[in-house]
């Protein structure tokens, strides 16, 4: 993984998303069938909103709501993002930093993709397969 | 990140564990104060099982489980390890192949650690401010 590259370049371009107004239970089962950990909430083709498997656990499981609850009720609403051309080095610091294993990466005022710590599972296995066919 | 390094050098050693007679809702809280992804299950002094906010969400949240169903029912007793020695490189590929974010780390038959993405962000980072400080 070349650390001073842009985000972009690691970034996943596919976003997932449902409506404010589907359940919790549709978006945990988007969720599986996509094995991902987090969806944007798009509302008229406009990324709104955002949440992780982790904030259905916070504001889901713990205070005990329905799964018929809509994601609009337990979504973030503000969105945390950097630009597409941000250096790896900083995504990760940054993400460290706020505790976060998800990004959402920013281009021309839009959110163009979303930077996982999945997707540095695959680049680091990338640099490996890389390298052991450099030997 | 050195590839051929054995994961013990890179898991976490502080396993963080609940009771099979716990609530999820207990367990969620654990989760939540110490920004974990997984705990074990712990029946006298031995790890009887494994679960992960991703099991949460398939076996609690979609079917609509109240959040005071004990850990127990919903816990993995199937336990993925991988041996302390093994290296980096194949435990990353086994975590792609499998698609899991945690692989329990055994050495001498018992449970001694976890390894999760959130190591790799981690160890990512600290490979970064090696080669800063080398330059």
């Amino acid at each position: 993984m070349d650390m001073g590259a842009p985000i972009k370049a690691y970034m996943t371009r596919k976003l997932i998303g449902v409506g404010p107004d589907d359940t919790v239970k549709r978006a945990c089962e988007v969720m599986v069938e996509f094995d991902i950990g987090s969806l944007v909430v798009v509302e008229e083709g406009r990324v709104i909103g955002f949440f992780t498997k982790s904030d259905i656990i916070r504001r889901v499981v713990i205070p005990g709501l329905p799964n018929d609850t809509p994601v609009r009720e337990i979504m973030s609403r503000e969105l945390i993002t950097v630009s597409a051309n941000t250096p790896v080095r900083e995504v990760l610091d940054l993400m460290a930093k706020k505790g976060v294993k998800h990004m959402l990466i920013e281009e021309g005022g839009e959110i163009v993709g979303i930077f996982s710590l999945s997707d540095l599972l695959t680049a680091s296995r990338r640099r490996l397969e890389t390298a052991i066919a450099a030997e």
